[in-house]
């Protein structure tokens, strides 16, 4: 699927698993890391039947996978956290829109998680889909490589207060990670739009109007992945009678909701601010227009007279008596440099041109 | 009716049974499947009076009805499951806005069922009725063909819990197959805008503003068939309080809301996209006629004053003393030369053109 | 008033009785129908006292008052059926918006009726007042003409169920006739604006910027008559408390809010269509400017050259060895037809053109 | 402060009085009415202390202030009256948005006066604030002269109900006069908006974009006077709990909303059918181009040509058989009239033109 | 950080202290002001530990912090108010968008401060962070100035009532002076909006389109900054249930979220109104250039048939009879003349130009 409209295909039968999106890695990975505030155990796993272990009370357990499209290892997964299935197809399906749906047991949640590829200059969008539960969190990605690095560090290196807190609070923090890439994204948005302010106030002549529908479409992209986050993320904030989520974190999940408002308004501003870019666009393309006539219409007004004077007297009738006059010639262009000077002067009283 | 703006027409009297659309099938044909859990029948029946069996306790009913044209079929359908006489009327009139009704024995929901016709590359609109009663779903199109067969062969076949759950499933079952299939138009369009796209950025003088206009008109429509249905399916989905839908199906019916909601956001993304493109053209458009011009300039404006000056000196003045200079003919050829190399330049330094 | 922006004007005192608006009839025309499921009398009243009959229980009384600007027949009719005075007053302004009021003991509603004015070829609007009472209806119009004639013939014939309903069902036959007629006038609208659609795709230089102009005008004005009566109709089918309207006939109301909501997405629809249509208009008028262009600048680009060679050999200085050439005149020639196809050909090959 | 962009100022100390905006009375003008059903007394007032009398009981005392200019007359009254230092400071600032607040012990109303200056065409807004207490209205305005005439005359001459009502009706009475005369000032601009809609259709050359822009602003202008009143007086009409405003009179409040509301929305449809003259203007505008550049190039088209071939005729080979021919005169007349209708006839039969 | 729509810039370790925006100062600095109604201390802090001092009853502390990028001094601030790590975290961040946060013990408000930066023509905007505790109120400011001058002086010299209130009034006093200097800059680019008005209407052709886009942007700016603060005053003004705010300073409130109200409705209006000089100038700029087209038009017109008429009595055939006649050479003027009054006749009589 290669238009940017894409999104999800439909699927057969209702909760029945099936991957849907590239195949972008061969094989899951997966990777689990289990924490209290004295001890982090982190291993890679490779049988879907042992990432979930009997562990000590208290202990917070974080399983993230990178590959969602392998049926039997969802499956596995989705018995041994008691997933429901309609979770795991969204899981499995790349073009789901951000959402938050509460269980009985768990909270799911899918944001996009956006990067930049300088290469192709344009946005690359991955879906991560996370479920919270009493003691753990799962995060699913289609392919390796996250902006969830930090966190992990912060963890094993217990930076701030992320060991002392429960899984609500690393739900917070792998949320915290993906929003805050979103500014990184931005900037490098706003880089390129700052560029065509800077270009179409200086020459707006070389400003291609392609260019310019490339960044808005880019925009419009942009604001279709984050703007449903937005009130994804306000409803989860907003959560008060759920016991997965203490109030302690409700507090700096508003903060991130926060952050996600403030990068959709600044998309709402750089789309009004490309729409009077075009306006500028168009009124200084429409000037270099009136230029170019205008010197057509000077040279012209001025010649076309005079060619016509000197064409009547190029005429070869017998009887011309100006032909035979001893100055007739001086007179004739005397003539001529008269209604061109009387031409130009017309027109520049007039402030035709 | 030809027009696409067209619409329900008025009814001589409310509740009085007539059809209205074109009538696209001669006899009403009606097929019955009535399952539960270990058995399953089909059967097409040609008397209405036969559509409802004494049935075993649990079993569910599916009736399908195409063609909804014989005021007398209805009306003994009504009967038989004590349906409202405006819904049965609604069911008759080929223009209703996609809508939900809850009426004291059952829900009565409309929506639109899309389909594209590869031959006139335009979108084929048709209505399906349902109405969910406690042990039956009743739905009603106007021709046959559908998007239905999928739900039948699962149902055959008992593929995934289909068999195992109640009618309110089955309802859903066949809801998410119709919207499914709004996907498949959807890529249908998306293909479109995606040609516009590229071939505006590549090369937007071969792109026809009535191509344009007609993308637009069919995203008008498009939106004009679902997006009611969003707000339909959302409180659809968020019915509590009526038994005819369970719990563990209002999980499945929020799942085909986002799946609607996902469809409006990326109709309206093209939307917004194809406003970006005219920009484009109409810019594209400008900047050829900028050439046009530009070139037109050029020439007159440098071989304007040549001409004229040619045209001096092919006057007939008996005294014309640079015309007998020894080299007068090369002086004047020089003079020409210089005076449009001067021009060129004096345009040129000037960043006229 | 001519203007169509044209409103209720300011009454000096509130509640004071005083016709507002064109005084289209010259004596107000009462006709009075008193039916139950036995009986139904028709009677043409000329004295307002006469209107109300003590009547048997359960029947209906349905008063229709053709002309409203006579302040004394107002004030006779307000007495007898206890009308609150800014009710008669606004039955007396023709320029009143679509409204609902609940009060004590009755329900007013005001409505436009639309009608199509083929000569002119405009829509025509009129103003229905509807006052619903426990056992009566009133209705007022401003002249003679409504499209209540089918109403009036199913309670004399006692066709479908209205002979057996109450008032409020009469209301709602009422007010169903009302918004039916405006799919008749809608399908009018929807006719030229096809015949645009069309046009504009053919031929896009015979479509007047004025026939657009007049199109969206009309559309607004529809808007603004249809558009508040969305919201009154709304209120009206949701109304749970008031012993006047039964819970049979809520169903009924609902049913014709659709049908307005149906009007007014379809009015948006055009309207949306016809900015698109302006956009083909006028990216056609700029591609039939480019062609114009284009042709001037071939002819110029190519002559102006040739012409300027033509003039430099019809100079007369006494020296120009070309002249004398044996063939120089065929050389000349050739040397034009070189210069007019390099000119050509570098056009071409540049795709200036 | 000329800018029509104009507002409040910033006070230095909230709650200090201050006049703000152009002084345009010298002397503050107090007069006071006081009535009931039999009595009516009117007196002229400078002392701002002699303003509130002991009245018998049920008497209504309306205190109307023209000039708030002067802080020590305010103060007086405020300590009078009992208001909030924050109510005298809005009074004195004259660059309020329409707002109502419920105070302790009274209403406070600010709203526009709207009225139309013949001579400078344009419309001049003026603050009115209203404060309703138990048994007293006061009316503040900057200057004299105001739309309350009709009421005094009512209470004079004791017409209508207003002599037999409270202080509520009262204020009623006032505001139903300011909102009136809106319609007074949109007829107006109605006529002038009317005047341009039928200008574009008969002669869209003779309008001026400037007119159009100008007419744009003064619509802007009044909806920023008149918009906020219509949620102000929303909520002022549907005050339920505050014993200051009877039931009785809350239906004649509802009845001023629904004219504000009329106002606002012939306001919106005059800017959407300004936009639409605005595109029809511009599609003229191109018409007209088109036409001029349509003359340009037939002429040019067809004599430039031509005047190549009387070049080439009219240069001095010395050997041209042609010219010596017997009738190569009219040969080449005859080939340049050939030239000339195959040229037109080819732009013709192309449908260039 | 050039950008003008940059904003906070993700922070690693979610509170964590660390300072977001350009270090506008090198040291922090505090001043603290203590008061009650008989006294008035000020003093100024470098040690953090000493802001807070065992005060009297009733006493209010006023803490103003110029400078927030050191997070020592904010990390003892933070302990000794008692303040949340994420309100720190956000007084530290220059980017964040005005917001409202109801903690336990105090509420925080972001706001933002206007200025008008005379030379470079554009507002600058300062960031300011104001905490509500019971009997303190502090403010974090990035640099150095500020709007508050006035309310110390308030404060200092016991003007108005400020020195008898508690808290939370002058927390809304220095809100308060916030908002008030919000006019001030709306003042200066009202002055520019006005300007550019008066310009359009006068010569549109010395108005530079991007001019425009720079009133364009800075209002979109000046909205970004703003906007959110309507929302987040009128919560403030409307929160009822905390008892740091008492009902008495809920009424001033109110008064302040009506000022921004107004300043955001005057930014409306003032984008709108430059949409409308917009197209002024863009068709104005088509006037201009249908002006400068007919001058060509007539000229070309007129001169090209005469030219051509020369031309062909130019040509040198041996039999050209008109030449040998008398006066061959007047009927060849008449016949210039004539065509050249006949052609401006026609083009006239058609109302081309």
């Amino acid at each position: 699927v290669n238009s940017r409209y894409s999104h999800a295909k439909p699927h057969s039968i209702p909760g029945t698993l099936q991957h849907i999106g590239a195949r972008r890695l061969d094989v899951a990975r997966m990777s689990v890391i289990e924490y209290d505030e004295q001890r982090c155990v982190v291993r890679d796993v490779t049988d879907p039947r042992l990432c979930r272990q009997p562990t000590a009370a208290k202990q917070v357990t974080w399983l993230n996978v990178d590959g969602t499209h392998d049926p039997q290892v969802m499956e596995v997964l989705g018995a041994q956290f008691n997933l429901h299935s309609l979770v795991l197809e969204d899981v499995m399906s790349a073009g789901e829109r951000p959402k938050l749906e509460e269980h009985d047991n768990n909270i799911f949640l899918v944001l996009k998680m956006l990067d930049w590829d300088e290469q192709r200059g344009q946005i690359v969008v991955e879906q991560v889909s996370l479920v919270l539960g009493p003691d753990y969190v799962l995060t699913f990605q289609q392919c390796v490589g996250d902006v969830f690095d930090d966190v992990r560090e912060r963890i094993r290196q217990s930076k701030g207060r992320i060991r002392k807190m429960g899984a609500d609070y690393l739900a917070y923090a792998l949320i915290d990670a993906t929003v805050d890439h979103y500014f990184v994204v931005l900037e490098k948005v706003a880089e390129w739009a700052d560029e065509l302010d800077v270009e179409v106030e200086r020459a707006p002549q070389r400003v291609r109007p392609q260019d310019m529908h490339v960044l808005k479409r880019e925009l419009l992209f942009l604001r279709r992945a984050i703007a449903p986050a937005r009130e994804t993320l306000g409803t989860l904030a907003h959560i008060h009678d759920n016991e997965l989520i203490s109030n302690g974190v409700s507090v700096f999940l508003r903060d991130v909701h926060d952050h996600v408002v403030q990068v959709t308004e600044t998309i709402e501003l750089m789309r009004e601010s490309l729409t009077s870019i075009l306006d500028v666009y168009h009124a200084a393309a429409a000037n270099r227009m009136n230029e170019v006539m205008k010197l057509l219409t000077v040279i012209s007004t001025i010649f076309i007279p005079l060619t016509f004077v000197a064409g009547v007297y190029g005429m070869n009738f017998d009887n011309m008596p100006e032909l035979h006059w001893q100055h007739g010639y001086f007179y004739a262009l005397a003539l001529m440099a008269g209604v061109g000077v009387a031409t130009f002067g017309y027109v520049k009283w007039n402030r035709w041109l």
